[in-house]
């Protein structure tokens, strides 16, 4: 068994995944903390959450778990996570906190030089599906963000292949969970229902600086990108439509082929069949990504989706746990 | 021309109401005012709100005003009504300081007491097709709550013909609207998409006794009320299913004939054919309050709806307005 | 393993059906078929359904399974029943077709004369938590319809400890996903969105016949019902708001002591604490019930929820075959 | 007074359009029509539409109005139209019969011949913000489609100004009532609940000709389009993300300057602060377009929206019948 300590349980991502660790035959939970609920039960913060007790995070037996996974706001994580790696636990960041390997540029986005700055190089980027030789011996993973890993899926296989001619436009949708569970005026019911918004276009949201970092694994020299998020009147879900300039001699079935590929043996990624195109009712609920490719006017218009909560966060953790532990990479993820 | 001022004016009831006056053609907007938002404009709070601007309370010029739309949390009203009054004006209060005749109910059910109960007396409770004959010379008009509008309007006939026999059940459900704009846990998207919850149910929520005390205006002795809110998953709309057990004697078409009688007239009520039931899309973005009869095993069950931010709110405010100042009823409302 | 057969796979309960069986360690698909989709793979017809095939239904090896899950309409069960029985298998029926055990109340609610009546006397009605004793001998299960599973979960302890007074009104509220996946206009995406629609209110909804032979059960000559369903503008979930006057010296105390103990060791029926209510949060994407209990003015205000397509439907039937197979009831449903 | 009818009155703009015109100061409803809801009247078919009754179409009084406008689908408008102005009406056609200049195009993309190619040359295309110079005149107008009169009044300044660099990419996002009123599965409220689907991506949707027709006004040989249209789970309401590559030389400040000189005296078209995103909220249940700009990475990112039932389809419609009638253009839509 797995001993798994969560610390930050009660917002959306916390809450996916308590139920998902709940679910996995080799997992038991140790404990679940939250500052501002602790000594309740988590079924009294979520009607959908089994009654746990929320203990305060000084109280935390973090020297009894394996695993620590951290469900906190960036920044937060990075006291928390040195706390645990001392302790002797393996930790899984789901906050933005060691996702970026440069300290600058963190400092830069997130507005405050990183706490533990020699934690960064150690720190693997928990990709799964690109992370598998790293994971095994990690002590410390960086979980991806949710639009990073929807975009990074996407646009792996056309980068790797050396495919793409030009700047990247990331059409991206996401569902309101994303915004996290506390209450702000554009998360009220009456703001979002019937609406949709884009925000932070162009190159002002904190997940361009992440996606470009994955992007250069592939190409040293990436094309520019433009990524332009929306807020979708749903509760969960990310569908991005990526729009890549192909050079000459790319047609789309010789990208299906190199698609088909790369992710014919993975569990959690599938490329449709010519013709079909991504939607939420493909992923939500599940730790799917789904890809599909059209090219049109020498352009490769990808669409991509997966469950913001599950493989955009909860669930892709659990899948790098599933690997560090030398589990079966989907057990408790079907 | 009638002049005017709407203090509080960026709630949704607010923003409904300008939007309303706007239209009215014989309405003009001297000043909107706002304690949090004052120096903006109500484009830059609401989207869909005009560039008209947002000035200080303090700075409101009560006496240049005809009337004075008070769209406050209640307590707050009485101060400002108090203000206008003495400024000069004639006040429609949409909070519920004005509404309930007794202070010391007012001070059981709002936790303290009456800061002004000699107006109590003199305030005119604004359920236009009921107060038609007190309008023209009220100062102080307290317009109904958005629940107790629907559940009076449905059950003044089968009161007043004195056909209930026994303990009235008030299942009521409302949009998220109903609950105000400041963001709360219970408010967030995610928490009421795909949901549905009752909330206060028996005789716990604050709109009992308003009900009750229009009920009372039909038969001294009212039946008892059993009254359960829901809170539905959309932005705006009120339904109410209510059960009401029939004296002897009465069956549906000689409810009809009654309810028929009594609103054959009225421009914002309609009783439904036999056979139909009231819905949200009857009336939502209208003035109207639909009202559907069934009986069955003695018992009548009504269904009424109506829009909780129109003829729950601002468009009952602006209903009054025109009687209060002899407009045609319907003027800005159809 | 328990080899099994689904006729009629691609409708809403059809797919909940599928997954759940394909979590359950000890279900294994034989076959899926479909009249109107066969050739195709599930996931052409469902985004979220797995590959696999869907078969006619006359090629359904019906000889090589367990059990067949019917998951069609009324009417159409009858005689894929008979001939599933005949070829060895046993049936739960997710229809209304062997719900009720009278064939004139059949016939009187479902326009047609019953095909197979001698069947009738047979069907288990399978109401888990009523049905325990009867389900390891049955050849022929009927699986209880959405809105009578409420109802009777939480009816059930008042009912047999004969505190019920008079007439019970029970006022449902539904996701869309209850009306079926064939396209009509009253299931159109703008018909419903911001909508909310009483239907059938009264005595007209054929789960009236249902309940009440339930009712009979518990008491023989049981209170009078009204029931009056909406439709919810949400996908999936049914919350009943139930009202039951009181005999003289039954209170919430002890009512909720009959309630908690019913219902104390039961895996999927949950008595919640005083002062909380039901809500589709608790419930969805569960095989759960849960169960308000309020006392005012005489009258006992039960709120009850449940997922329609899984306690209400899917979820129930692998429940009943968990105890047909001698399995453990809650196997694949946590 | 204008009289006015109405064919084809119960899909989504039919409705919308008796809306609009029964509060039009200067119009008149004579006859409303429908081939399959005859001999009802509008009430009964929509909930929210008024009790006007609805002829058949071979009843209407062609010879006593002054225009009719046609709300069917295409190919079924030709003979209406041709009937329309044989009795001497004009005709403000709401399907795509009308739009496309060349009737070789509308064979290939509408699956015909044109049945009235005749008529192609004469027909007044109605983005009404260009086309006032032709509608006093036109006997025939073309009313345009809900996503080229988006993709065409975002895109027409920076085409105008010559800036496009290169293929442009328009993420086109829309409402379910786009859809129409006919119940198919895909407008299943289960199917669009919670989901978002892109569909008919590239340029596979029919809408492609008419906009490069659009676009062709202002450059005779534009840059490629690529179209990537999605429904939104909202019943109205459309959103354009658009990727425009510009031209050395071209900033933000300096498109914003054209915009706004293109736009400041439009009643119906606003270019929005910098900084500003166009969202369904400034838009819905109103005739507006709104327009935003921002410069990335040398790419123009408008973000445009507008209500597809106003300002894409009745709204507009109305707006050029007040042109072509003389009146006010801001008459009955403000």
């Amino acid at each position: 068994m797995i001993n798994i300590g969560i610390i930050g349980a009660t917002g959306y991502t916390g809450l996916e995944l308590v139920r998902l660790v709940q679910r996995h035959p080799a997992g038991q939970i140790s404990f679940l903390s939250s500052r501002s609920q602790a000594g309740k039960l988590l079924s009294q913060v979520h009607p959908a959450g089994p009654p746990l007790p929320l203990i305060r995070p000084e109280d935390a037996p973090l020297d009894a778990v394996d695993v620590v996974f951290l469900c906190l706001p960036h920044a937060a994580s990075i006291p928390a996570a040195v706390q645990a790696l001392d302790a002797g636990a393996r930790v899984i960041d789901l906050s933005a906190d060691f996702r970026l390997r440069d300290p600058a540029v963190y400092a830069q986005w997130y507005g405050q030089a990183h706490a533990a700055p020699e934690l960064l190089a150690e720190a693997v980027y928990g990709l799964t599906e690109y992370a598998r030789d790293e994971l095994p011996a990690a002590r410390l993973v960086a979980n991806p963000g949710c639009y990073p890993t929807t975009n990074l899926l996407a646009l792996g296989p056309v980068l790797q292949a050396g495919a793409a001619a030009g700047t990247i436009i990331a059409d991206a949708k996401s569902g309101v969970s994303g915004a996290g569970r506390t209450p702000k005026q554009h998360t009220h019911f009456v703001e979002v229902a019937d609406n949709f918004s884009p925000y932070k276009i162009g190159r002002a949201h904190r997940h361009v600086p992440e996606i470009e970092q994955g992007l250069r694994r592939w190409q040293p020299d990436p094309p520019a990108l433009i990524f332009a998020p929306h807020l979708l009147p749903v509760p969960r879900g990310i569908l991005a439509t990526i729009y890549v300039p192909l050079r000459p001699g790319w047609d789309e079935e010789r990208l299906r082929a190199v698609y088909e590929q790369r992710y014919q043996d993975e569990p959690f990624v599938q490329v449709l069949p010519a013709g079909e195109v991504a939607t939420l009712a493909h992923v939500n609920h599940t730790n799917r990504c789904v890809i599909g490719l059209t090219v049109t006017a020498g352009t490769l218009i990808l669409t991509a989706a997966l469950d913001n909560l599950v493989k955009g966060a909860a669930g892709q953790a659990v899948q790098n746990m599933n690997v560090m532990f030398g589990r079966p990479e989907t057990e408790g993820l079907l």
